[in-house]
């Protein structure tokens, strides 16, 4: 069993009844797939199981079409929805930017070397400012302007480079603007997005600003899924900084880049190892 | 010079101008204090000084009244707000709880372990359910019940107890009970309160309850003096927590309590060493 | 499903083959048990399972004679090491301590108010110091000193003690002595120890002044089992606490009070709540 | 005095004895200098005394040569190490480097933006590897490769390339070679290493490895000053990340890059700014 490959990960998730956790096992069991991790929560105010399980086949042909065949009546029966990752998959990433580069750099070292599982087939951004970054890594960079009043087609745009590239996932490096709901509405469930602040304390602009004002001692990044609601999407994960009096808004800034980073990082990397379930208006993160 | 003995300590604020730092510490040396350590801050924005000095006077003969003689007319020149502590300088302070005891509990037992230098002359309440835990430090407790047509009468009886100990500062140690504007007044700059949550989030009743709606992936607590305007009081020191999904809100009540206890602990120690000067709604902290 | 009663706690380690999971989680759902959370994990270095599974029984008829007597067969087969704790198991916990009293107070607040699970039927020290704080919670002290000479006997005293008052825990709240390799066998896998560094740094005596030497920037604390080899049990917890140079060994002996008792506090906590496992030298656990 | 400008910077230590904060502040003061921040420390087990201030000179026509000459005799006096550094100083820095290339990514990302206030003439490598990246940001890479028989010509390289730059700083970012000691007493005091580990815990080879084999819940990182005993150079600034049993030590590794590079940066950003003394074995460190 001692192996230093990657596992396969099957998700899932359902109304809370019993059985929902031996229909699974059970069936790993019966089709000599060797489980090596399981997280299982069920949440009882939303009446809802959640499971995430990181498996290696026993047997030479297994086939991920048969196990879905098989399995698919299974979970029908639990009206559960779930997935079955491959241990190589790598999710096609769409980054969207704006002028900051601190997250888009740190997104495309960990790209680069492995941290993070993901392609990244295109970068988006309003201004051309990032494009050296981008060329260095050798990904197409498209600069689309947008004004109030061009908001509409650059957001057509915005959709059908995604769809030209493929991305499954789309994630707002600090891109700065404000989606129209018809962009949100498309991204909702698969973009993330990072806030410059411990939402939903200081919501919507300058964040640091509204905290220097108010004089805290500590200052916070959150990277959350975006939906229809500005600033309200579901908390993925969260970081924060202490901070004292001689912070002034632009040292808040500065500090604040280095967890806005590692907060957005965070994020990524439960989404694309299936870690991370949509509960509402929360998540469940089976973290490490 | 070395000496395990505490220091005397002077602070001073003032508006921003040259010469400040110097008429302090020339008067320091020629005075014969040896100055141990100074921290010293110019907030830019408000144009304002403050400093805060620990010394160890030279001579035998050292008195606290010719310092304060002499010193006086170049303070006024600075239009400097200044005092002098000295090293057993121990504040009467007035706790008052509520029913929960985990902060009360703490605070007693730096006090009486020494880790916090003050006395408690008085411990207030509600409610009686924590007698025998004053009882055991030593420590007159008064139940004074409120209700909103005794609120001015309860006040008042509180304010009485204040000042008939001889309370220099008064520890809101999740009291629980919004003060009048009045008692507000009367507290204000001398009172010190804990709040369960990272202000200005979740403001106001039942935060870990709100913070649990939200799906937040960290809880906090808030030090903070004692203003007019309701959970506004300038910040003296936040503390935060890790949680997860699998935290419900009574699961965030258990655990924020610890990090209410420490908070308010640092702020407490803070304001006892001298460490805290107001700076408009914001605090200056010299902190260690 | 929805509740807000404890859950019964099953927890169980075996070799690694395949199987494990599906006879545990079948087993629970063909009796009619519902389990709300799982945490498993295989240790591919030693070739180890591990599992906890809380769960809530469906019938009103549940035995938990019944469940060993069923489970226990198959258990064999897969060289099962396992556990049943009912929700409501108050294990008795007898704590031992010298003169320091900040662990024993954080831990007797603790199970004053409930915040452990435990029993706390006797309290065993080489100091009268803290036969007080005992009284004052109703708990049996006996001061034990012990001098080279007088060891083994006082140690014998020990043993009589902890097996008088039936403790299947005993807890090192900072008891300053170090054991005999026989009582160290004695208390091998049932005792937890505060050691005050980040071990393996600083073992031995006077962390704080061999961290102070060396200059560190943090300083922290460790909560291990007691085995064989001294300050070498294996880790449950550890926590730090940053410092600076103004904090002399006696300011590093403060500070870490704050970092002793609440990591001693998460240890106790996990153990209790059978969320640690041995594992060689090392732990698993399944913390939250 | 309100400014967004940089201050200059004076720095001094000296043997601790009354007059030394005054012959300080009182020249400022007399020529005009308006003191922005001190911070002052007296070290009363090394009987030695430390300042660091940030001023604004008032005057037009402030010469740092006519300071530099008047303040002379003065510090003289007090047998005072001082400095005086104006706001635009940027130390040059060279980096040493093997295959890691985290910190080194982390350094010039730093320098790029402005966060580190350094210039960067010059990278040298025992490797190949991290050539592209020095080429993207302009700066001469030197591939020095060393055996155990060539050390003493290829340290001979590394010091000619230092002079050659004309560097004043030494960055050991992961530079992972045991230097000789005539090379640790050329780099003396203006060389920073980062060792990835909490020292003195896990000094040497390896130390995620031993840290596993130990089981440790937190891995640490410390940057220190390189000095002729390896791994034990007075510290500068040390960070953690919590871990659990789920961690091989090649997923130490890699959660402990992240701590080493901001720690890294910790270190050299505190040294650019002249916060940091050396006092002994150890530091004292005016943080903020």
């Amino acid at each position: 069993m001692k192996s230093t490959t990657k596992p396969w990960i099957f998700t899932a998730s359902c109304p809370s009844v019993i059985g929902t956790v031996d229909v699974v096992t059970r069936f790993m069991a019966e089709s000599g797939n060797y489980v090596d991790e399981i997280h299982s929560f069920d949440d009882r105010e939303a009446n809802r199981f959640f499971i995430r399980i990181e498996f290696f086949p026993q047997s030479a042909d297994f086939s991920a079409d048969e196990f879905r065949a098989e399995f698919g009546p299974k979970a029908k029966q639990f009206e559960m929805e779930w997935a079955l990752t491959e241990p190589n998959h790598r999710p096609r990433v769409a980054i969207m930017v704006s002028k900051y580069d601190h997250c888009l750099n740190d997104l495309l070292y960990r790209y680069r070397t492995g941290q993070l599982n993901i392609e990244v087939p295109v970068i988006i951004s309003n201004h051309p400012d990032l494009e050296p970054l981008a060329e260095w890594h050798g990904i197409p960079y498209y600069h689309l302007p947008i004004t109030a009043d061009t908001k509409p087609q650059q957001e057509a745009q915005v959709i059908e480079l995604i769809e030209k590239y493929d991305a499954e996932l789309v994630i707002l490096a600090r891109y700065m603007q404000v989606l129209s709901p018809e962009m949100c509405n498309y991204l909702d469930g698969r973009a993330i997005n990072i806030h410059h602040s411990l939402l939903p304390g200081f919501k919507g602009a300058r964040p640091y600003h509204q905290a220097w004002e108010k004089g805290v001692k500590m200052v916070g990044a959150t990277a959350h899924y975006v939906n229809n609601d500005l600033d309200e999407g579901p908390i993925i994960a969260q970081g924060i900084q202490t901070v004292d009096h001689a912070h002034y808004p632009e040292d808040l800034v500065a500090k604040g880049q280095d967890i806005e980073r590692v907060t957005l990082f965070n994020a990524v990397k439960y989404h694309v190892e299936k870690r991370v379930f949509l509960n509402g208006k929360r998540t469940v993160v089976f973290g490490r």
